[in-house]
């Protein structure tokens, strides 16, 4: 974040910066105070128009309009749509990390049901976005690629470090690891599948059917790949 | 095909035409199975470049100049270097399809494991091609995206035609359905881990070890979705 705001407040646009020119120095601490605000308005605006639209129909014009700033000013914070766009996925990734972040003095099982509450909750909440993020081009942009690696590999260390700790006997084995990696992909494709079936009106199971799913499907995976593991069974 | 064949011949570079317009309508026979020909000819040039490095990394100077041709006569085959990207991806999924489709006189379970085993050769064999399809862009390019879609979609038909009848009481369930789908993500996520181990040199599981996780996984989950939709499970 440090760094961000420095960039920023190098490259101020020149309307800023006319008539500033002596008191720079002394305002300075008040001018990073307003990129940072700004920013984090341009952001909050990014998630709710991201959020609600495909990519391609989101209007940098209409958020610039909504921000009451020029889209050029916009564009100095975010040189590109793809930079806005990667900034707002950035925050999204965090919020659902921090929602999805359960009491851990509570049982491993309901921590694991409370946490899939929080995530479906929060897919449910964003479809458009969810599905935007899932379904369009995660790799052609490194770095929303990167910010959903790291998501995934957040929930895989969760998984590995609290909740599946003592169910699974060798977790840092590569089979226990790609067991893993495989319900994230098993959540990610169930989870945009039921969100698809609201939006189109199809016949869509509960929110309650669908954490059970995730929840007995990933149980099941640690139980047999823990079964797997142990130096009785033949390889 | 025909289709394709018929709007390539209306379309072809002037090259062709000079010095063949009086005999045009008694050589069509003729250029049409050259147009099949080249098609061909590039779409297989184009598995193998798109299959061994990235997208990006495709050079159509390189796949032209393997063919013999000019660049610009590629481009009237396949417009952008996108459209010729789908037109492989669409041969590839043809093959994967017909490759995974394995005797359907064998018990469901050897079936299951034989079409796995194919599935995860195929993958390794093509590792790159298929790292490439998953993490870049799939959705990006509409056409890409639904030739994904149609794949995974004529495997969970399998699964539910075939493999899975008779286990699954009520495959037409939004649940069942949500859970194929979700297998579906699983068995992607966890090839593709799979090849990307592989690639990075670190510790990886062998295919059998994989095709037991896909195949437990899968049956895991028939099993448990049947016993939730038991009338006798309370809801």
């Amino acid at each position: 974040m440090a760094s961000v705001v420095a960039k920023t407040s190098r490259r101020q646009p020149k309307t800023r910066l006319r008539g500033a020119r002596g008191a720079r120095d002394a305002r300075e601490p008040r001018v990073r105070l307003d990129v940072d605000e700004r920013r984090a308005q341009l952001v909050e605006l990014g998630l709710t128009h991201f959020g609600e639209r495909a990519y391609d129909d989101v209007s940098i014009d209409a958020i610039a309009d909504a921000a009451g700033i020029s889209k050029g000013l916009l564009y100095h914070y975010f040189p590109t749509k793809r930079a806005y766009y990667a900034a707002t996925v950035k925050e999204a990734a965090s919020r659902l990390v921090a929602s999805t972040d359960t009491d851990d003095s509570a049982p491993p099982l309901e921590r694991l049901h409370a946490g899939l509450d929080a995530y479906l909750g929060y897919v449910k909440a964003h479809a458009k976005a969810y599905a935007t993020l899932m379904r369009s081009g995660v790799g052609v942009d490194p770095e929303i690629a990167r910010i959903v690696d790291e998501t995934r590999a957040t929930f895989i260390d969760r998984l590995t470090s609290g909740f599946g700790q003592g169910l699974m006997p060798a977790l840092d084995s590569p089979i226990a690891r790609l067991a893993l990696r495989g319900w994230v992909g098993f959540a990610e494709a169930a989870s945009l599948g039921w969100v698809e079936s609201i939006a189109e009106g199809l016949p869509a199971p509960s929110q309650r059917e669908v954490r059970e799913l995730l929840a007995s499907t990933l149980m099941e995976i640690v139980r047999s790949t823990a079964a797997s593991l142990l130096p009785s069974t033949p390889t």
